[in-house]
């Protein structure tokens, strides 16, 4: 039999807590949501879950790096991992990340209450957004071994003040020294949840309540830097030309048409764009642009990439101008769990709640969690598909039913757990 | 017979005037010219001229907005006009503009030195480049007329520090409010000849010494603003998005495409392109972009420009983007004087140096003081096209020879005209 909670009560918890995190000692700006690792207003968002995971009578630490993570059975024993991250990127909402970490305390609310005495760890991230550090996913790459002593002491710098990432966590009170045993944040995970606004339009345009993740899209992160020639607007005749600007529109274009060609829903996304001198009357002699192409099928989005570089070498062959392609980052689908996937399907199922198997396009602490354990997440819709910016929005009730499902996942999943 | 010069004493001479004024008090930059209106190594620029035409025995003053002018004949008597400019752009090299005041200061010294008596006067306008106040031509369109007093008082803003340009133009001493006098420095002209670099490749890729300019490009300059949807680029399907930037790329394509297709040497450019929100990871969501279309055939050139807001509309509709395509600036082209032209050309020919006829692609100062006066310019060779830039670079013997022409071609206007 499901557990039946009151929906409106886990409505308002959920509501107050998000909104909570909006009040100014949260965030650093008056016109969005900005936090960042080791920033006075992201202390106090840790603060906030800590005290509210308190009061449930759990136990909370910050690891080595300042993951926290709260616990309602002593250490070393098995327990259901769930949780999110607190920060947000450089012109956030209230919802991407906050939601995840409030549904994940419903949760432990709710097991609670409703006497089910679930072993329970909830983790919030840090630095997922990279928002601090320049570097997405921080926290749990850090807590997965996803990095190494080099990148940590040489690669990350402040954005903010350029001063290295070691010495802003260590004066924040942590031991960036020891960010090994961070690790531990993910040991003895029978299971790992994650909720999160989907960040797209899907659910809203079908009107379905949630979004159970299979998988969670690999990507290719590249720049192309184009050399042409600039030139006066008026004095160069279009013969002769080495256009910059021009050899990246046909890249534009390239990209798009590979990735509806790729088929799997692959993406490819030209995001940035620099122009060089950037001037009304100056051929552009330089540009360089972002390549974002993403999916669940490596094989089409890395084949996106590769086409495309081959492409744009091409034409910026014809056009006289050179072409470089540098890829910054390469990383692969990552599947969801299958026990957990159908373990949330049925408790939506039972609980007559819509929901939809689907990928994420976006990149989740879950990538790095699913190494350690078997692991999944549920979206909830967000209005128009906006994230990022201080207009994202979403429905508490739809974070509360969220909460149901999840609840009554890990029951089954406990139910079914081999002891 | 015409007057043969010592050519390598004026290219020592013109080479020492604007290798003068690349020195440190000349210059507010380290790595590049930068001076513009009334700033102290503009008026220390303008000072050197006007030193070196009072060794010539010339008057000097000054109009009520700073365009500097010389005359060696009492005013009010009719006068050969020659001169350009000598401020910079914001990233500028040694040539473009002084070039051709000491082109113009060097004819002045051949007409003494050879006896000839040329009334001549020497102007050097103020803020051509627009680095100051983001108008470009300010003196000359002033002198021609060609501005309100609101686009004076309203429209134009130092760029660097927001202060209205009547209040620089008072502090450094001009009389802003009596502008209409700057006509006066147009007045009594029997002619006009500018001499400035040719800010393209043509000349240099030939290998002609002197281009004789029979035309300045009009042009349309305007803005085209794309407004889309923002979305995260993992989480929003190829179908569906409304992407600023890719739009922007059909809209490049078409515009080079266009000024093909326009023939008679029309040209058009996108220099400047600025991306919203600007994120590897989020599909763009505005794109500004400007337009340059460019030639010495209006129909030709304004048709790019129509054709081009056609299809931005068209391809936006497309993409379910909204463009809206907004004019800054339209210039007709500016034929120059047939019996000038004429001069010129059998100047260089009697002197055997080589020589074409071409279209001057860039504005100047001459575009202004072409409805004043019968007028013409002269181009010498730049490396590369290079202007806008520290490495611009130019021979002072081409410049010798620009003055050996320029000398000779007003000796045959005086012989000719009418007494």
């Amino acid at each position: 039999m499901p557990v039946v909670i009151d929906r409106a009560r886990s409505r308002d918890r959920i509501a107050h807590d998000v909104l909570t995190l909006t009040e100014p000692q949260y965030t650093s700006s008056s016109t969005a949501i900005c936090r960042y690792a080791y920033t006075p207003e992201y202390r106090r968002t840790a603060d906030y879950f800590a005290a509210r995971l308190r009061e449930l009578g759990f136990e909370v630490w910050e690891d080595a790096v300042g993951n926290l993570v709260g616990q309602n059975v002593p250490r070393g024993e098995r327990v259901y991992g769930l949780g999110s991250h607190c920060d947000s990127n450089r012109n956030g909402g209230p919802w991407d990340g906050p939601l995840g970490v409030a549904v994940a305390l419903e949760v432990c609310r709710l097991s609670g209450e409703h006497g089910l005495d679930l072993p329970l760890r909830v983790i919030s991230f840090l630095e997922e957004e990279g928002s601090g550090f320049g570097q997405m996913l921080l926290g749990s790459r850090i807590a997965a071994g996803r990095i190494t002593d080099e990148e940590l002491r040489d690669g990350l710098r402040a954005i903010d003040d350029g001063r290295p990432f070691v010495e802003h966590a260590r004066e924040a009170g942590y031991r960036p020294q020891e960010w090994r045993s961070c690790s531990e944040t993910l040991d003895d995970l029978d299971g790992w949840i994650e909720t999160h606004i989907e960040q797209g339009r899907v659910l809203q345009d079908e009107g379905t309540t949630l979004g159970i993740v299979e998988a969670i899209a690999g990507y290719v992160h590249a720049d192309v830097h184009l050399d042409g020639r600039a030139g006066h607007a008026g004095a160069t005749p279009m013969i002769g030309r080495a256009d910059a600007l021009a050899t990246a529109a046909e890249i534009i274009l390239e990209a798009e048409r590979l990735a509806v060609q790729a088929g799997h829903a692959t993406v490819a996304t030209v995001g940035e764009l620099d122009v060089e001198p950037g001037l009304i009357n100056v051929v552009p002699g330089a540009v360089r642009l972002s390549l974002d192409t993403r999916g669940v099928r490596e094989d089409a989005f890395r084949g996106v990439a590769s086409a495309l570089e081959s492409f744009a070498q091409e034409a910026a062959r014809r056009r006289g101008v050179a072409a470089r392609y540098v890829q910054r980052t390469a990383v692969a689908p990552t599947p969801m769990d299958a026990g957990i996937l159908a373990a949330l399907q049925e408790s939506a199922d039972a609980a007559g709640i819509t929901h939809r198997r689907m990928a994420s396009g976006a990149a989740h602490d879950t990538m790095c969690v699913a190494g350690r354990a078997p692991s999944a997440m549920v979206f909830v819709p967000c209005r128009d598909g906006i994230s990022h910016a201080p207009e994202e929005d979403s429905d508490p009730a739809d974070a509360a039913l969220a909460a149901e499902v999840v609840l009554n996942a890990l029951v089954r999943l406990r139910a079914t757990a081999p002891s």
